[in-house]
């Protein structure tokens, strides 16, 4: 079973979506590390910058093939041998709606194109594979002859491809199983996800007797886009329990990759890479999490590269509250839970998003502890135009002594986190895993709404912070998620308590 | 063929999403427009705020009928019995791993409860619909106990949840066949995305003679999700070609009004309601399009409430940008024109969303003007912090002469924006209408976008800009706007040229 990876073609074609050369070679790279099988690289007769993408990656000497895609004309294939790539994605309409409303042919010439493009390709020493666009709303018995010709002219694999993803499972398997009789190359599937069936239609397409499958890193591609490979591997590994070259822990590391550098950005409700993918809010769940995983997990985050997060929240069970506010070295007593329990759910019912600093706000509050602050803002200062480096300094607190901290960034936002990370470097290695600002609507004095993701060890928080101004939005969220992070009560308890209550 | 939509319940699971009760009505109207027969409307044992939810719905007289979730406990029905719901959905584990690892109980106390739980509820006069919570990791034997007490005991439908989303297609229509000819009471499906074939498998237990789906809007729901209504819908509808009592062209409305309650954003490569999932980049694809949409788009966007975009220039056609060209007192000959709207439907081939200030540079561009930018940034300056109040100034050249600005504001973005406007004040009477700037995801460094609209007398434009630096986005996007409504080549034209070219 091989893969392969269209995330830098048919991905790239994602509206809003052009990589520079740099950056696709940086995302091969990971593909090959990945371990995919195939990289098509670009369509190299598109322009300039894109033959010279594939060719910078077809150097590379990378572990997978580098292919280019190509229409059936002479023109393409010339492109793609002076890339260097050496394989071709043909790609041959053969829908009478294509052959007609696009290409304006008939299908004795697109019959004819085949032959001519593959034995001329076959000729210059490309490996082969023949894409039948629009392949599964064909005549079957126009595109059996297309394919045919193809592999008569020498073409190496047979790839039809459902552009408009009107697949089924159960059509997909009987459609493969018919290709899978009548032909001895290898056949590969490719699905787009207009339906949201592109995943369940490869795998049966697999399970059918295809070999190959294409797939983009996110599901990236036009319109709904294609298969996601992260989906499409993590379903054959662990429904159907099959050995894959795919080193899974680069997954999500990939995904991340992908969708910062096309700005193209993943939702949290995605399948393996979503954000929340592996997070946990309701009691219920939690609750069994917390006495085995499997109760709300199929596969453990560390396959694919991630870590769990119980999140805290209305929905709430007790076991991750108290698990909460355990890490933070808080113990209180019954009566006391209950209440910051409750105060929680009341937070949640106003619809506010419940953050760890709000759990560590409430539980001090309850039990009349004078919050610790590891971390406090002193004094934060910025500048920045468009003539002048964007700089910052703070003055924090830090467990009680000064420290200072000054740095420049692209911007306001990042001088200032810069500087307080200059200023706290050396004390706590703290890293921000993720910076969100919720969309801004209205004016310019609309109310921001900044929610990072902190780590310290393999412990995660989140935090958030809202003003007006997005700098100090931006603090304000930053030191929470530190505070949380630094604050032990367990140390402070036994100083100023040596006794504790039974 | 019902529709059980769990938006208001798994949905608010979502971590990080939680709605206040006036909102969750809002939702619950719109999906009583859109047609679903339930609307579980919440979990009314969790909270104050929740029961609170359940009730405020239960009493609008939906045409949709009212459920809410509850666990096999007395108290949980007696909270929905409080709410007003017509009816429940009892969530009962069946696996030993649920059992044992989170009720900490055994199989015959989980089918006492089941059976005390639905006389009760039934005996209440509220319609039962079991939930067989990890239905599909459960030892089939004892599942179908659970269900035959169920209906012994009064349980009106039954339902089996694909609580982590482990099912295929194949296993999902053999699963559903053997309940089927087990019992009579109908049978829902409700499936989880894990592994991204959620709608693939609803679709197919309905097939096998489910009667019943489960879903949310957007797929919303804990970790990966839950099945997208809109996805089985359209699958349903275009793929099955079956009738539906949905008013499908109001899928996209809905999921947009719960993008924005819930704060979970959709990625632009979602099937039915992405961004993208009618919108068009590469050149073969809109070359197909133009001559016969069915090329590459499965369905009408029309079908889900949705048009078309091949980019917002392009689409709205010829008439509206000789509008727009007028206004900025440009006159291009019908070569000309021709010209510009081909270049404008390049730039939306690309992908780029076209904003009135790319309209203007290229109409300049083609009919050989030199630009003119009445307005021009020379230097800008903020400063901010803590302790500061953010303050910014600008030099502008306005019409060829400097002019000075400086201001305070809530924070830069607001300063630097209010600098601008002091300094053309007396000039140019210019309103910045809105300012929208789209989630930022990923680091402090991330690319940020900016969009305005702007007004001048009657007249409004649309402009755009990114960069790492919110401020100096917001600046460029702010300059690009107002340099569009100052220009006027009617003006400049009869100075500079007289007599124009016939």
């Amino acid at each position: 079973m091989k893969f392969l990876d269209t995330t830098l073609r048919d991905g790239e074609q994602t509206p809003g979506v052009s990589l520079v050369p740099e950056n696709k070679l940086r995302i091969a790279q990971r593909l090959d590390e990945l371990g995919v099988d195939f990289i098509e690289a670009g369509f190299a007769a598109v322009s300039e910058g894109e033959l010279e993408s594939v060719r910078l990656i077809a150097k590379q000497g990378l572990r997978a093939q580098i292919y280019s895609a190509a229409r059936g004309t002479i023109n393409d294939i010339d492109a793609v041998l002076k890339s260097g790539a050496s394989g071709i994605c043909m790609i041959i309409p053969t829908s009478d709606l294509h052959i007609e409303c696009k290409l304006r042919k008939t299908r004795e010439q697109v019959l004819k194109a085949t032959e001519e493009c593959v034995q001329y390709a076959k000729a210059h020493g490309l490996t082969v594979e023949l894409l039948a666009e629009d392949a599964t709303r064909s005549d079957f018995n126009y595109l059996s002859k297309v394919f045919q010709t193809a592999v008569n002219a020498g073409a190496d694999r047979l790839v039809p491809c459902d552009t408009v993803g009107i697949l089924t499972p159960e059509r997909t398997a009987e459609f493969f199983s018919k290709l899978k009789e009548a032909f001895d190359v290898p056949i590969g599937v490719h699905c787009h996800n207009d339906f949201g069936m592109a995943v369940a239609n490869s795998v049966a397409a697999l399970g059918a007797g295809a070999q190959e499958a294409h797939a983009t890193v996110n599901g990236l591609g036009e319109r709904a886009g294609n298969a996601a490979i992260e989906e499409i591997v993590i379903t054959l590994r662990s429904l159907y329990k099959l050995d894959l070259n795919i080193k899974t822990e680069l997954l999500y590391g990939t995904s991340q990759l992908v969708s910062r550098l096309t700005g193209i950005h993943v939702q949290p409700n995605k399948a393996v890479v979503g954000e929340n993918a592996f997070t946990h809010e309701s009691g219920i769940h939690t609750q069994g999490l917390l006495s085995n995983p499997l109760t709300y997990e199929p596969i453990t985050p560390e396959l694919v590269g991630r870590t769990r997060r119980l999140s805290p929240g209305k929905h709430s069970g007790s076991h991750a509250i108290r698990q909460d506010l355990q890490n933070m070295g808080l113990m209180p007593t019954e009566e006391q839970f209950k209440e910051i329990f409750q105060r929680i759910k009341e937070l949640g019912d106003k619809g506010k998003t419940v953050m760890d600093a709000d759990v560590l706000a409430i539980a001090e509050n309850v039990m009349g502890l004078s919050p610790i602050r590891p971390i406090q803002l002193q004094e934060m200062t910025f500048v920045g135009g468009d003539k002048v480096t964007a700089t910052a300094s703070v003055k924090l607190r830090l467990n009680g002594k000064d420290v200072w901290g000054a740095a420049v960034g692209v911007g306001p936002v990042d001088a200032a986190i810069n500087a307080v990370k200059a200023a706290i470097a050396e004390v706590e290695p703290i890293t921000l895993e993720q910076y969100n600002v919720k969309a801004i609507t209205g004016g310019t004095d609309a109310m921001v709404e900044v929610v990072v993701r902190m780590r310290k060890g393999n412990r995660t928080v989140t935090a958030m912070g809202v003003r007006e101004d997005i700098v100090k939005a931006s603090m304000e969220a930053v030191l929470s998620g530190m505070n949380v992070l630094t604050t032990d009560y367990n140390h402070k308890n036994q100083k100023a308590k040596p006794q504790t209550s039974p």
